[in-house]
């Protein structure tokens, strides 16, 4: 049993010294069960959604309310801390207090929190910010942990290129102060131009970020040709030059700390394996050396993969048994868990969704027919040039009555009923001008448009691209979760520093503050000007969307509504989302694409490849496995050919339209009736 | 005489296959003399630099002068040619005929041009566009082909992921379209949102470059917030998996494309080096093999490299004939070019310019203390001290009469008169309003704060980027002419398409016009009120500054003022400037830097090393040989110690300070007589 723990711990990378008796053992099960890591998971989403209750709410709760969800959450925390420290060592668990810190600190903030309002004193609830650390911490984050670890790796290196950039900021600064400050320009906004050392180091930091690109220039070059030299030569050498540097520091670390990484895991997954193998081990080898029986291996994979079909089982076992001898040594035990790895989907193991929900409409006469029409090759191509048609004139203004006229050429397949129906039901919808039915058209008609991948699909060039979209997509996923920690934590500070400093308006209000967005100080600002009011820190929401538009383009104008010392928040802000996450982020897409065009498959994979035509198995598709690019997916998951995933995709579409018209239908009637 | 300009050719990496016959060997040689290769560039900077006199011009020159220059500058490059086309041999000169193609175009369109304007009728100059082409094509420009062509390489495999991303973006504005189109909602110009299919596009386009970040998704966010949905999907794929995706193909293909050119250049090199050897060889080889003797080496040597020390010359040979037999072989031949390419700087060979200049006066007792002072440790930090101090008080307000005192702490060494001098005359100056000494002032101030590089490159961290940055310099050069051709064809474009559209008035100007920058199609435009109206076309210099400002930041009120379709020039711009060459030069940077800090010397370089510690020859310093980064730069120039380097830098600043308060003493006493 343990053993099987082992194997499916090396499998999944899991880093848990569990003991092996055989109650630790059982709570270790317990613990690593699914519905266990679901409940932690709905508790840690729960914890972080009371942003949106907790003042300044997006939804306004009681604080009774939202400090009782928090202490359940905290309390689940605990249990799930407790039930941790009964399955592995003692000594092991007091070596990282950091979630025991974040829970301990979260209650003594509730309490405070708690005590001074109920008294009516100004609090903070300043735990928020440890809230996303949970995220982190958590035993199933070792993906999130592993990316933090790549970060604190590189800082040192980028904080020496870091400090170079400011002095060279701080140096050209000094030079503006003594070319521009004396000549008594002024800014757009009248204010002067250049004449405050610290000012000038801001916009020229700013000007890195390109957000203020012409307007920080335009007074000196208007004033004279020459000094956009000055202003060519920053940019070359800061916004080109050193930016570029800090991509070059975050990559090398980057591919430095990959290796390390796949090397470790490599050797924690043999050691692991190792350690069944010493709880399996039988001395029946012709030498006498340790070996392990196809009967005893049979149970392990059945225990470690219980849906494994047996055809698959016997594969994996040719692979690792070469000679037929009926047991296999140390060194073929160990490939078990990357041969598990390895993603073989055979034709029996994974039919059709249809096929196993209807099976007698799959098997049909007419369910075959249209099988057959499907895989012809002038099938595809029509098919593509309607999609393609139906696109058009999708884009075609539909108020025109010809184009309106047209679009009744759209009907095709699964198209023919529904296009029909959906144009009758617009104009319909339109005459009775009812909204919800303008949302759900809204949906129909991205669900056409979404068809058109279809098409690209098609084309093997850009499937290629596609192909590696579609692999770096899990990590993305760790990426967003690395940006929403990062985001929680500078949302909560920025809450604190801003909110209610402006004010949004719905357009038809008829407030005299709407100009200048509720707050005095903005009038006659740009911020007020180019309508930015919703730009703020009043709830969570907002200031996640303004923190997306400070990652595009760092442009701000709180420092006007509060203090000039604001700006430290932003340039924080630059700093650790742009210059280090953001370049982590193309350092991955860089060595992802690399990878995609130099590494070969692994030996492992070729040997089961050629079992696989040796035995003439019905075997349609494996996915390669390429280590090199899995520091944050290691965790393989299945996903289907391309083709089989467009046609999937394309039915779910059709499905979906079809429901969406059933209702409006059922809608309509409700209407008549 | 020719093996030794195969030596220099293996040595320079230049491409000619020129003829054996004496003749042509002597015009080969005069046609790669230093003279012609400056008289050349001198014709082809003349030749761009009529830009600046042409209609639209910065100083109006008549047709008449312009077209003779523009004629002597053609037949210079015409008598080029024809000198070139002696040298090599006949069909290799037909083979390559771009630069006569050039030179045909703009006789032909300099006579239709002359024969239009002086018979009334509208002509425009399109060889205009042809000319920084020479720049590339001329013999000397060896790295900025080798350049393009790397560009040209990458082309096929940008264009995929072109293709694909702006279907992405046709998608995205397509289901833009459907969302938002319908909705009548209103831009911060009143103008209806997204309505128009090609108006999404271009929007969505424009996102990418984060020039409208928050601007264009400001309607829907005010009207929902579920609308971010959409643009943060959009940036998300299209600003930021994308833009990694071309600095992904870009660089993957920057690195191979590196490597067959090296690979290249190596093969030229050894085939070349191998033809100089079998004009020399003897046989006199233990096996009869064929050798070079030591007299035969140096005459070539001497003529290889005229100004060599003869201690230089014998280490070469002693690293090459290791065995002291008095005669080389084919194999330690052919490393001569390398082993000449390594710089080794010897004390005695490369004096302190002083010493050169008056060595009288760097032997004197005087100099020879301060050379001791300035050797000491305490004497590096005082100056680094002062140096900072200094920086503080240029940074603090010099109007301030204390700060204005304290400043007459910064007297030191040869600071002791200057600054002295400098105070006063600020005073005086200021009171009498001098506005050329205001200039004179500000270059005095900018050279004392750029004594702070000093400072920085004593610490040993940073050195090693600052060095970084100084050895990626000469190919950032390359670089600075690869844009200044992409900039003068499309400045020559814009100029055509754009001249005169918008008007730059006087600050004090009276004119109307001015508050919309003399076209009323600008009234009202955020273009005009952010007075951008200096951004415009016309004039060659203007142009240069606005396509600097689209390549940072890509925004354009120019489509106002003219046609719609005007937005095809600024895409394609985008598309030429930034994805493509500015990437090169982010990938250029990232492996400049992945190399700095990976490739250890090479084998030859070790060697000379230690036949350098053998002989315990006086020998300070030798410059790394990278070959990896030399793509651009494979010529090699000698560069000094850092801190040589600095010291001499201070010097020279320090002597343009004496000279500015001179002549600025001397103009106070021309006043005051």
């Amino acid at each position: 049993r343990s053993s099987s723990l082992y194997v499916s711990d090396a499998q999944y990378n899991r880093n848990i010294f569990f003991d092996t008796s055989p109650q630790a053992v059982r709570l270790y099960l317990l613990y690593n069960h699914w519905f266990m890591q679901t409940l932690v998971y709905t508790f840690i989403i729960v914890n972080l959604a009371l942003a949106l209750f907790e003042d300044p709410a997006v939804v306004p709760l009681p604080i009774w309310a939202t400090s009782t969800i928090e202490i359940i959450c905290l309390s689940a925390f605990s249990v799930r801390m407790v039930h941790y420290a009964k399955v592995i060592p003692k000594d092991k668990f007091w070596k990282d207090p950091k979630n025991i810190c974040i829970i301990v600190l979260s209650f003594i903030d509730l309490t405070i929190y708690g005590a001074l309002k109920s008294t009516g004193y100004f609090a903070i609830r300043w735990s928020r910010v440890f809230r996303p650390l949970l995220l982190v911490n958590v035993t199933e984050g070792r993906q999130l942990r592993r990316a933090f670890r790549s970060i604190r790796n590189a800082l040192p290196q980028i904080s020496y290129v870091f400090l170079l950039f400011m002095f060279s900021v701080l140096v050209f600064s000094l030079v503006a102060l003594k070319l521009f400050g004396k000549r008594g320009l002024l800014t757009i906004d009248g204010s002067p131009y250049f004449t405050d050392y610290l000012d000038i180091v801001f916009d020229l930091y700013v000007l890195v970020t390109t957000a203020n690109s012409p307007d920080v220039m335009m007074p000196a070059y208007n004033y004279s040709v020459f000094f956009t030299i000055f202003f060519i030569l920053y940019i070359v050498i800061n916004t080109y030059t050193f930016m570029s540097f800090f991509l070059a520091v975050v990559y090398s670390n980057y591919k430095k700390h990959l290796k390390e990484e796949v090397r470790q895991l490599v050797k924690s997954r043999r050691f692991k394996m190792c350690r069944a193998f010493s709880l399996l081990q039988e001395a029946r080898g012709e030498g006498g050396e340790p070996v392990v029986t196809q009967a005893k291996w049979n149970h392990l994979v059945k225990l470690v993969k219980p849906n494994i079909s047996i055809s698959h089982r016997e594969l994996l076992w040719s692979v690792l048994d070469d000679q037929n001898k009926g047991h296999i040594g140390k060194f073929a035990f160990v490939q078990l868990a990357d041969l598990l790895s390895i993603q073989v989907i055979t034709v029996k193991s994974q039919p059709h969704p249809i096929q196993i929900c209807f099976p007698s409409m799959y098997n049909s006469p007419v369910s075959r027919f249209i099988r057959y029409v499907v895989h012809q090759r002038m099938f595809v191509y029509v098919y593509d040039l309607i999609i393609l048609v139906n696109a058009v004139f999708i884009g075609l203004d539909e108020e025109n009555p010809v184009v309106s006229n047209a679009e009744w050429g759209d009907l095709v397949l699964y198209e023919i009923l529904l296009s029909f129906l959906c144009n009758r039901l617009t104009k319909f919808l339109f005459a009775a001008g009812g909204y919800t039915s303008r949302q759900i058209l809204d949906i129909i008609f991205i669900l056409r448009v979404l068809r058109l991948i279809r098409l690209v699909d098609s084309i093997k060039r850009f499937r290629a691209i596609i192909n590696i979209l579609i692999k770096i997509g899990p990590t993305i996923l760790i990426f967003g979760q690395l940006i929403v920690v990062v985001y929680y934590i500078f949302a909560m500070v920025g809450m604190e520093l801003f909110k209610g400093k402006v004010q949004f308006f719905e357009p038809n209000s008829t407030s005299p503050d709407q100009e200048y967005c509720g707050n005095p100080l903005l009038k006659g600002t740009t911020f007020a000007k180019l309508n930015y009011c919703k730009n703020n820190f009043n709830n969570v929401v907002s200031s996640f969307i303004v923190l997306l538009e400070l990652t595009v383009v760092n442009q701000c104008g709180f420092t006007a509504v509060t203090h000039i010392s604001a700006r430290i928040f932003f340039v924080l802000f630059h700093i650790v989302v742009v210059i280090i996450i953001i370049n982590i982020f193309v350092a991955f897409i860089l060595e992802a694409f690399l990878v995609e065009y130099t590494i070969d498959k692994s030996d492992l994979q070729t040997s089961l490849e050629k079992k696989i035509e040796e035995l003439e198995l019905n075997v349609q598709q494996y996915v390669p496995f390429k280590p090199a690019i899995k520091l944050f997916d290691v965790k393989k998951k299945p996903f289907m050919d391309a083709y089989q995933h467009s046609i999937l995709l394309l039915l779910i579409l059709g499905l979906m339209e079809v429901y969406v018209v059933l209702c409006l239908s059922g809608m309509v009637w409700t209407l008549v009736l």
